[in-house]
């Protein structure tokens, strides 16, 4: 399959990258790195990105920003940030990158555990990721051509505990090798509609 | 208590309303009738709203809209109406009116079956649904002076059903007075952090 990998550069990209690329051609993708660029938060840049790659089999979406801060200092302006880019930067790679999509070929989005299992400083997140799983449930019974989408929502990662760490206390961290897995589930199997929780 | 109703002349907020009224002060708040108005995206008429009413005991949104299309024909612009308005219009209710929130009050939000039971058309909503019930699950944990937060996601209203029925085949529609149930729940009750699922 010609797969498009979009946060190729990042934590779970580069192990999502690692789990699939002796078995499928990858196109890697970042916002300042990889094959070709883009800015999810741009539909134009979205566009741009999806001529010069071509038709594809898959696109995986290991990407996303979000505002992390208290609620107590969160505003408008705050969750802003989140909706733009990883909800609808994500949303809009499907949105825009169906146009792309050979018959058959699968969405995978990043959403994660927030949205079920939150912490402070995480009230954009949650939010972002309950919208993402919701919508790839909805979004998969009306995709056309057999083309399927599902979202990974993972944990927090063992290779981010170094940042991430003091958010998450008594959470259980998974190898970004072990969340790598459910992308590949996604792209690979047949599944649709599905969330993959990696907890 | 002092309860600000916000969508007072709906199907459900009647019911609200009624359910309420007996033992409560209820401010009626709709976008162009009861005691005050409000344009819910619009932070400056939030701000205003609670200005006229002053401190409350309880606030129960049960407005906002959101697009219903086939997928098929939204992008970007018809997902930015449910964000605008169901999504961000509900948090942004919290987010100032916590400035008018007496300590122990509580903010009940409306969000929907669609979240979990998708239909036709409704992605847009599906989306929103999933956003507002993460979001108030994760903002129960850090809001301050005993604040709680509840959401209320209600299948399909019987009293709609001349309406929305035909988007809703098979679903068992519940009476606008059994959904009102969970908002006296909410308000009345002591729980936080809650999805009332009244499906």
């Amino acid at each position: 399959m010609k797969i498009i990998l979009i946060g190729a550069s990042g934590t779970i990209g580069q192990a999502i990258d690692n789990e699939l690329k002796e078995r499928h051609e990858i196109i890697r993708v970042g916002h300042s790195s990889g094959d070709f660029q883009v800015d999810i938060r741009d539909a134009a840049s979205i566009h741009r990105l999806f001529e010069q790659t071509g038709r594809f089999d898959a696109l995986i979406s290991a990407t996303g920003k979000v505002h992390f801060g208290a609620l107590a200092e969160m505003g408008e302006a705050q969750f802003a940030v989140g909706l733009a880019d990883k909800l609808m930067g994500q949303v809009n790679l499907v949105l825009i990158g169906r146009e792309f999509a050979n018959d058959g070929a699968s969405f995978t989005l990043t959403s994660g555990v927030l949205s079920d299992d939150p912490i402070r400083a995480g009230s954009s997140a949650s939010m972002v990721n309950g919208a993402l799983d919701s919508f790839v449930k909805s979004a998969a019974i009306e995709l056309p051509r057999g083309l399927r989408i599902n979202s990974v929502s993972p944990t927090v990662i063992e290779e981010a505990l170094p940042s991430y760490g003091p958010f998450f206390r008594g959470y259980k961290a998974v190898p970004a090798a072990v969340a790598a897995l459910a992308y590949a589930k996604s792209a690979e199997g047949a599944q649709t509609g599905q969330v993959y929780r990696v907890w």
